[in-house]
């Protein structure tokens, strides 16, 4: 069915029975706002994310049910990151002309699949027709208590540095498929359908581990550039420690300096936080309770703002790429 | 300056340096998520917005300063329609390549402009470059507390209908723009920097004299639409009371027809709400303190879903355009 048979109301309407009720929801889609309780004594944590065809994803390499799911997993990684409780999204969309309904059904489909894997809900948002690209806009709102959040700015020299799951996976997939390969199975789930940590990121909030925290989005020296830089501090990391994945060490083997995309490649959407080394036991023992490797990478140090790497044989390693400018051609 | 040059991040801490702070505003621009205190016992109102050049607006009509504006009151025009208190804005935009730094800086100084007019401030946001097209996407948020927030649903027959301010000034300067003339300035201003009622809105909420409420962005008659359907009443409206302005007045001297801009054309951003007839002496006293006209267009009847409209000698008038379709091309 073409879309704008259905034209933009029906199409609301559609989305409006799918998406249900949840989270201190008063009003959910149908009036001028959405409207929503938040809960007593605790601070309103909000983030919003563009997803841009041709910018950051290619409707040739993702089914778009697939990227309904990393549009809320990219958001709600945000909430994750502060310690929060995720509740509510809003979702934009700009619709190429010629795109079907049987594709938006898939795109709804997916993001509120993840919106329920993330116990979110859709309570709002904005259709209208994009002269080009696909466009999503999407807006998270989540809530955290004012002790238990968590933010950039609390990591203090000694401490150690943690990485959730693995790096590069995302980035590795990438670069395939720039090259017009296809990736591995597992590298390209990892690039299309990231998962948000934020059951990892709510445990280390509320459990008082994580000094500071941010997702990694765009590699993680851009990432930890940031927490450094917002807690005045510095970092020593161990190549040798970073958390790769099976297929990850697989391809290294063929191509060692991989290991940049593992350090600056973008997209990995797992935590990097700060703890006190006197609380090792308790950061081993949630990794257990959730079955998330939480893999130490380094520590913080005092030499504001001065980032170290280190190889296996104790040399400093050059840092080549610090990251995404979302503003250069080309990712 | 080129864009590129001074990069996503510096192009960030720019903004942020100009933002401020506001509002019950714990965390701003520089974390994962803005973090924030919303009043006790008020509900959080949520609305999104998405601006899309040549869609919703053309670079070459409208300066950015005045873009900028008008993103932000379409989006505070939404919390007005609820009753609420306008407070935080979030901004994502798409930044075509070849858009400067000075365009930019125009664009963020007319949205900190209208921001501090409506009392909120900017929170967060997200940048990165667009394959086409300059993309805004704009989320306000406000509050209100639920005995004072004011639905779609409420209208009563009996109840007398309220447009403020004038009708069909913006779609009339639209109409001269897309037939390649200069509008007249009074209605280019209506069109590019419309103004967002939420001091009304807000008073009406306060003294609950507003039964049903919706902003005008669709255009009366669809707008309408929404409400008499939600409310599931009718309505009654009599043309010659619509509150046009003295430009448009003049124009449909020449083009009588020209009405129908008035009843379907959107973009008005004016406040349409229901009120008993009992308190239309404390509407006209709240308009005369607001110094803003509120007209009685009509009156709310039992007929579901029933619009009429007289015209001036008390016959039927049909009802030609019924607003926006957002996915059919052109406007």
């Amino acid at each position: 069915m073409k879309l704008s048979a259905l034209g933009e109301f029906g199409f609301i309407e559609r989305i409006r029975r799918a998406a249900g009720a949840g989270h201190g929801l008063t009003l959910g889609i149908g009036d001028d706002c959405a409207a929503a309780a938040i809960p007593s004594g605790e601070l309103l944590l909000t983030s919003t994310d563009l997803l841009i065809e041709s910018v950051h994803f290619r409707r040739d390499w993702t089914d778009l049910h697939r990227l309904g799911r990393k549009s809320v997993a990219v958001n709600v990684s945000d909430i994750a990151a502060m310690g929060g409780t995720p509740r509510h999204l809003y979702l934009g969309l700009g619709l190429p002309e010629g795109i079907s309904v049987e594709d938006l059904d898939a795109f709804i489909g997916g993001f509120l699949a993840a919106a329920a894997d993330s116990e979110t809900v859709l309570a709002g948002g904005d259709t209208c027709r994009s002269p080009g690209p696909l466009l999503i806009a999407v807006t998270v709102q989540g809530s955290v208590s004012p002790e238990e959040m968590v933010r950039r700015t609390g990591a203090r020299p000694g401490e150690d540095l943690y990485v959730s799951g693995s790096l590069g996976d995302s980035a590795l997939a990438l670069k395939r498929l720039l090259a017009g390969e296809v990736p591995d199975p597992f590298l390209a789930e990892r690039h299309h359908n990231p998962t948000a940590r934020y059951r990892l990121g709510r445990a280390l909030a509320q459990e008082g581990l994580a000094t500071a925290m941010i997702d990694l989005s765009d590699g993680l020296l851009a990432d930890l550039g940031h927490l450094l830089e917002s807690s005045n501090v510095g970092a020593l990391i161990e190549l040798g420690a970073l958390p790769l994945s099976e297929r990850f060490r697989a391809a290294m083997e063929q191509e060692a300096d991989l290991i940049d995309l593992a350090l600056g490649g973008g997209e990995d959407y797992e935590l990097l936080f700060t703890a006190s080394p006197k609380r090792a036991g308790e950061v081993e023992a949630l990794s257990r309770r959730l079955g998330l490797p939480l893999q130490r990478v380094g520590v913080v140090t005092g030499e504001a703002r001065n980032l170290t790497l280190l190889d296996g044989s104790g040399k400093s390693y050059p840092c080549r790429r610090t990251g995404f400018n979302h503003f250069a051609s080309g990712e």
